[in-house]
């Protein structure tokens, strides 16, 4: 059976089509820049990548483009073999406390907290309708990237700000990339092969997140109300103090967007090193004795020990250290950084495995905690729900 | 001999008189609502309070007001006797690693950081200049907050912000209550009686501050750019999600200066229990059953306690945690819901001796870590400063 997990941007659109339940891909692709005259479709398929240029003026063509590529590469051989559509949704705030099928009530719920997510959730609506337009006879399921947070407690969600703004404006931490830590915690815990687990999910990419898992429950993650709180990323500060924006307002003459867009666009390693906002161009630029490339990974692997630290006590210990995505997935350079910092909840890397690429066990043979490298998969969490949720 | 140390905020100073070396105070005072018409000055002697109130106009007049009471009670017999002064100074910024004798130089330097803490560096200034005036020929010694935290390494101190507002700027962490930090600490390194020592310090009164101590010096603390980071406090939020500035803007129509604010003035104990920013009114509040008083002292108990992992793992291991200052040392409920969290680093609570007050080790004979209430004192400290400083 084939399902296709979608992530709708604001001017892009990312497909994977699977074939379910053997959670193989078959076919994937990208529309970027939808809405402009240069807009690009990469197409990948049987390990050939084919890319059409030309305008795309909305995603409703996007989607026709997507299917239409589908047919004539012979993927699929008419629509009705695509039996579910999942849709990746940033932001379901309280209401979503599982991913959910959709149906007007649910794009109206969506967009609901448009506020929380303004970048996201309006994305996703459009290209939730342009797939229920095309398909309108298939299953569309919204799988939230917070669904997976919603275990947290109180006392790691919500601020200690006025409560009101809690009550009126939902501001509490709902975290991120939640599809992902399921994903890759529950490899992890399945491997440890016990009944409690303690797990941290170093999910490191151009954005980055941390997550405690404890018995397959996440009980806090560095991700807030959006993805800007937490540790350092590729341009994102992560935590600062608030006064920051008092002082750049008054120096800079800034307004709140503007400092907000400095600390989204333009700190990180970016804001760091002055070099890059991509960890090959900083490790290389560190090899070479940029000192500023340096401190971007130091402060980086610094914060995120600091978050292993504070989740290790809130469990009550700690079995397993997974790192996934984009840098935690190929960075080494990065994860050593981490877990030389981690020597005092018994974590020990091997250096050799740590510098082989793929899916792996990273930990030394002394270490306390285990360490691996698991490749996420976002697509088949979403596919799985499709499954799961179809029935 | 005799040394004054003096706390000098924008409308009232504190001062106390100490014997030194014995470190002995001698009398202890405050002027309070300076400017005004209900202004108030309490002195302290010999077990005896004495209260005038009236109108003092400036800090001048408060200070002349200080030196007569010292004569009129007869603890001096004449103004020489007075033989240093010493002020506290919130913020030294990066231009002071040691506490500095006052000159013309110095007091330059200290305006040249008021951006930095502009509600407290220019009133320093004002109480610096009275007490110049009226001691003209006395040495003036000022100790810093943040002195004690220049020792932090640059991945501790530094923002993942554009590098250039801390060139340009100085936005960077600094920390606070940082003499009270070393004075506690100093005795704890003590006690412990080896080379080595890791100790937090938990420095809770109505602002608070948490600190990694590394054989003597200042590795990491919570306090930041300002005394808004870091954990909840009596009415500050501690670190948000800096996004929080562009919901609350958008929903409230707030401008930056009136969310700080709401950060320092209606967050913390106070905002989350709506009840208020007393930790005595709110642990009566949550044995009444009242949700949200608990809820306060748990998630400032949870994000205190996420400061002792992080700095168990940043020092590479534990010895000994401190309560101090007002919470600290008077709030057994508060250090009960910390160190019930601690298990993970082997902390344990004797809880016969948290309930009984006044210096003491509070650890079970089992704990794998020490844990002490030592009352802090940062008048002595101060004192020791000037003392060091006029030979």
């Amino acid at each position: 059976m084939k399902i296709i997990a979608v992530n709708a941007g604001s001017s892009s659109l990312k497909f994977q089509l699977l074939e379910m339940p053997e959670e193989k891909e078959i076919a994937s692709g990208i529309v970027e820049r939808i809405g402009n005259k240069n807009a690009e479709f990469t197409f990948k398929f049987n390990g050939e990548k084919f890319v059409k240029k030309g305008e795309i003026l909305d995603h409703s063509k996007a989607v026709e483009l997507v299917i239409e590529g589908l047919l004539k590469h012979g993927v699929i051989n008419k629509l009705e073999e695509i039996e579910g559509v999942g849709h990746r949704v940033v932001q379901g705030g309280e209401l979503f406390k599982d991913s959910a099928v959709i149906d007007d009530e649910v794009v109206a719920k969506i967009a609901s907290l448009n506020d929380l997510a303004p970048l996201h959730n309006p994305a996703h609506i459009i290209g939730i309708n342009a797939f229920r337009k095309a398909l309108p006879n298939v299953i569309q399921v919204a799988v939230f990237d917070t669904t997976f947070h919603q275990t947290m407690p109180e006392e790691s969600y919500l601020y200690s700000v006025p409560f009101e703004w809690y009550e009126k404006y939902g501001v509490r931490k709902y975290g991120a990339h939640g599809t992902s830590h399921q994903y890759v915690s529950e490899i992890a815990a399945k491997r440890l092969g016990k009944e409690d687990t303690k797990i941290v999910v170093c999910h490191i990419g151009n954005g980055a997140s941390i997550t405690a898992v404890k018995n397959g429950k996440s009980v806090d993650t560095s991700m807030g109300l959006t993805p800007l709180e937490g540790i350092p990323m590729g341009t994102r500060s992560g935590n600062v103090d608030p006064t920051i924006f008092g002082l750049i307002a008054k120096k800079e003459g800034k307004s709140i967007d503007q400092i907000l867009n400095d600390l989204n666009k333009h700190s990180g390693y970016l804001g760091v090193s002055g070099v890059s906002h991509d960890s090959r161009d900083i490790v290389d630029a560190a090899h070479q004795g940029n000192h500023r490339a340096q401190l971007a990974i130091t402060i980086q692997a610094k914060r995120i020990a600091d978050y292993i630290g504070s989740y290790f006590v809130l469990m009550g210990g700690l079995d397993a250290i997974v790192f996934t995505a984009g840098i935690g997935e190929n960075a080494k350079e990065v994860r050593e950084a981490i877990v030389d910092r981690l020597s005092a909840v018994g974590a020990k890397l091997d250096p050799v495995a740590n510098n082989s690429r793929g899916e792996k066990e990273i930990s030394a043979a002394d270490s306390k905690v285990k360490i691996w490298v698991i490749p996420t998969n976002e697509e088949v969490m979403i596919a799985r729900d499709v499954m799961r949720l179809r029935k």
